[in-house]
């Protein structure tokens, strides 16, 4: 990947935040305000949180003179960053009525106006395109943050509504395929100039084993075989933490499945359907992938197996897939500097690496070395599983 | 109170729904979704509610072929009522975003419709009417909880917007004075042939040993006195359940009272407000009335005595006035019969009368034998404190 | 009730202290410190505590140059008396191995020794013959508290070790009878010169409507019935928390019941054996006690009514009888002063009243006028159901 | 390491269960019970389940006509292996007086008496042999486990009764001294054909950057620094899930820890003494040990990098010293066979691996590819900091 140019982030930029408004689109009022669980964010609070971003990194501390559209956003809008003040807590998102939708929409177009404003003064430092840059990234991560929530929010309403209407084509039986990795010394991580986040960095060396990926995910009609199986039930297949979740939780299938008078049906974005057999399984904890793998006698991938896998094989995924690597830091890993140093350093501990891109990623977000990461019990991502064997 | 004619009844009907609508007029979309703590409902939900009780109550069991407007709607909209089927948990209200408020307001119309000609057919049993004005009242009842709830979720928005734009008038200073009650045998309870709930009956024999209610509510004045000789740092004057909520909630003052540089403001429906410090002093719980009538060297009125004062001196209430009675049957006690047997007698258990009525009590809807009652730490309610001695 | 002489009350002191070691007798060490629930206590915290009571409120005030046994004991065996100074959490006595029993034992003799010294130094003023008097009671208190929690603590291992081996006799068939109390002011709470409590003053009058109260305690065969019936399962029977327990908790019978191939089982302090369908049931819930009396078509009495009643009738309770009064102060009411004012006035709030003693109470510490009440979920005491109707 | 002759076995299994007992001579019976918080076991749980082991994994399927000592005892001494039944709730373990210590002791010899028949039987077949060494194995475990517990148990005591009465001596001032790895390729895991547990295996390759470990432990002092330099509240410093831990539990210290008047006091297996500085800071969580290390400039070393470090450099540990390598299975790892594949490796999922060994460390137990595990909050263990750079 190549770096932008100036003219190419403000194209970018524009891009990116029209992009947001019409992920909403379909939504009336009253979906942009509820988070029917504590991870789950208000849709509202994703438009203001992604415009707070550009504001406090970029326009507080570059642009002279600049005035905050509203001096308690910092507060309610602000995620987790502590270097930038107290934060109104997660769970408490879905409390506030106020600001409106309506407002939120005069915050962004404010701040669009005063980056815009910013980039064409001509003087813009490193730094600020930089920032600009990552803005952007962080943006398209909300967006398909925004599309997780928003089937959540749509699928708690017990008239289970849908966000599109197209139809969804029927998946072709799967081919099973292994892709081979051969033992050796690789180079992990980014190496080129273009953008990446500091977790991807710095590339290093890492020995791998001699082992095999499947091509194709583990498809809806897998997983039904392993619940048929008693799968959920059985506790060797499981870790100890994924044996306690699954009976706090009763869990019994993966999430937006639902069951009725002996058929499965899965709820998606475009409304219920009933299941697809060949389509890959989605909506699954890491603790589900690991049972599965464990039971269809494989393993999961580590994170430096699917990173060349997906170099070598060039397969795109359709579904983040769950490693077995936790989340931990690269030798040699440096945080960003400032506040932006808490994107992601500090969550290294207690969550698993997915890895792969989903549908919902947005177009020229995803690259090879991406490391995306949840703590193993959350499902509500476009999750699925891909297998190894040595 | 009389009874009332079958046009006086529709009159009503009429009357109080469109009240409820008129209180909810100053709300944006928004504000009808959210549920910031468990005891506060979306008013969405409560305009659904007032019609789901119509509906499933009076339409569906007496008029011919009624078919409900929305099949969803018995789960969703039902508050507690074991008999009437299961229903959506109270904690969860605020995580639906759907039906839509104008859904709602389509429900609402929908019911009235059908409500209107089933009274107009001119073959109304007492059955129908009596739950008609049951209806009515049960409305009213939730018209004081929508303005506490609009209170409470206006009041949790960071920029604490106004309900109302109207002032309010400075209070007068408090003259004591005190109400005596002779020692001996008093009856209680509903006695004419008006409505009134089950658990004002049945009217019944009591003896009041003799004591003095003081006429003046307690004030702000009153109670910042309390605050300041460090009342809610002397266990002391505390009932232990009361000590443990103090101490595990930090409380300092009551609700919404706002300390800013050494001075209290107090958040009302009109916005923001200094403290008055000759006004009654609300939103107290019933440990904090209780430790500070016993601070004050006083204790609360029982219900009964506050029935008689009330009877007696005519002096109506600005705001509920907790007694030292738990919530307990009276003798003879007889739930009504049904579905709305649920109403009153299951709540019977580890909470407290209050008395008096208040400013956002409906008129029409209040009598000197209304019994209100909540738990005792709960205060978002228009409670005040007033005392009484022997 | 008459007043003690001195000497009395030294012989009174000496045999109440014997007999709580006497209690202890059939316990092996590990018995003495475990804690299966946060409101069951260690025994040896008991044997503490009730000498921590004679230490702190007597000899502390009372006795010149007193050395404590120890100074981290008042930390330690306070129970809840905030006066006292700071107390080790109710929930957390099972956390402490040290002191050992035999270091209680001791601390016992000692704070033993130095009463009599102090009572035989023949200058005794009122206050410490009150609370001599008084911490005798206490001590008899936790006496019945202290084979409660030896119940639970031995009903808590999967062998269901026994108390003791005496054999108990089969109970003979229930005559129902009905005792009348007529319609008409009476005189409730302690009248005589003898010790009581402070929450059973002052004498007062009450106004009670004509009633009928069953002679015979409800008996675990009427009570199996109920069960038989499904009434754990018919929310229509239940106050709204009960219903709510019984849920949350999964109770299917009282305390202690155990279900073994169709036939049921009871763990008592002479051990497991079958359930005696004419004993009268045992270890059952506010909640339970009033779905019950409601299944069987009557009421729970008043605490009033069996006052009355047992005045009247003479009948002594096997069990403590759950009456329909929340825990209040009669009227009039004043704590003891100091210290031992928390005795009982800061707990009149959620809790229900119970009447009547029971077999585990020791010989000459219950009244008539005796108001003992607990939370309506407990149920680890000897409480049981009398019935009324109007 | 050899693999050991069956005379060698015996030995050192009579000893083993020697020196478990010996563990527990200073303890009074009531030490023995009691569990104050979840995980610390109490001490006759550790004597009864390290038997149960022994019992259940040898003596009921390889010894014919085997009769349990007691039928209830899989119940409540199985820890947590699901292939072996239900077990009793770790943390209700406190809750259980009986069995006696004394009983457990003749519980001890029951078995031990057994496994020594079966061994003397003179036809042992190796997965006898394999399983005795494991049990071994597996109470020496549990011996470091108890010394641990026991100085917790001791510690929740108010007058930190002392568990031995040696003198400390006092450590010597600290050298500062790095050991180089060089960057390559490295072989980790168990190799030779001695004792190892399955989650040390396969040995395989690794790529090792370049680093610096140091060899002396982080000192009292140098953790003092941290503490006044205010580490605790520095946001910045912390994982994400270590700040919530720090804030929700109000850390300040390391364990053991106590601030008397300016002044650090460390409570020890040998009685409460004065910090020495120049002793290595113990008691440990992850979080803490990661945010000291951030804060000193370093970083803690990976589980790879320790374990070339002492197979190289030979220096042996005080305390088990955390890595920032989560617990994750090696590659090509396979489980123990059957319900002892409960062992380890259902474990591998929120925990961190520790290195090293530490005093309590029985010897003959431990192995440079040892691997140690606990969650990142914990810190009851005897665990330390070591720190490497880049």
């Amino acid at each position: 990947m190549e770096e932008l140019s100036v003219s190419e982030l403000i194209k970018s930029f524009v891009e990116v935040r029209q992009s947001t408004i019409e992920i909403c689109r379909p939504l009336v009022t009253e979906d942009y305000v509820v988070q029917p669980i504590p991870q789950v964010s208000p849709p509202k609070w994703h438009l203001a949180h992604t415009t707070w971003f550009f504001e406090e990194m970029i326009l507080v501390p570059f642009l002279d003179n600049y005035k905050r559209f509203n001096k308690n956003f910092n507060l309610l809008f602000n995620s987790y960053y502590k270097a930038a003040g107290k934060h109104w807590l997660q769970a408490e998102r879905g409390q506030l009525s106020r600001p409106t939708v309506s407002e939120i929409k005069n915050y962004r177009q404010y701040v669009e106006d005063f980056i815009e404003k910013l980039l064409n003064m001509g003087t813009q430092n490193e730094k600020v395109l930089f920032l600009l840059e990552l803005g952007i990234h962080h943006e398209q991560q909300h967006q398909e943050l925004l599309l997780m929530d928003i089937k959540y929010i749509l699928g708690t309403n017990i008239e289970l509504p849908t966000y599109r209407e197209t139809e969804l084509a029927k998946a072709s039986k799967l081919k099973v395929e292994w892709f081979s990795i051969d033992e050796g010394v690789y180079e992990i991580g980014h190496k080129d100039k273009g953008f990446s986040y500091d977790n991807e960095l710095p590339c290093h060396k890492s020995y791998l084993q001699k082992s095999e990926i499947r091509t194709g995910l583990i498809t809806n009609g897998e997983y039904l075989e392993f619940i048929e199986s008693r799968g959920y039930e059985k506790a060797e297949l499981w870790l100890s933490l994924g044996w306690d979740w699954v009976n706090d939780n009763d869990v019994k299938a993966p999430l937006y499945w639902i069951r009725k008078e002996e058929k499965y049906f899965e709820f998606t974005l475009n409304g219920l359907r009933e299941l697809d057999l060949n389509a890959p399984v989605a909506h699954i904890s890491y603790f589900e992938a690991d049972a599965f793998s464990r039971w269809s006698g494989h393993r999961l991938p580590t994170e430096q197996e699917l990173e060349i896998f997906e170099s070598k094989s060039q397969i795109k995924g359709e579904l983040w897939c769950w490693t077995s690597s936790h989340y931990s830091p690269y030798p040699g890993f440096k945080n960003f500097e400032g506040a932006i140093g808490e994107y992601n350093g500090k969550f290294m501990c207690n969550q698993f690496v997915l890895r792969g891109g989903c549908s919902a990623t947005p177009k020229n977000h995803y690259r090879e070395t991406y490391r995306n990461f949840y703590p193993p019990h959350e499902r509500w991502m476009f999750s699925g599983i891909r297998i190894a064997r040595n």
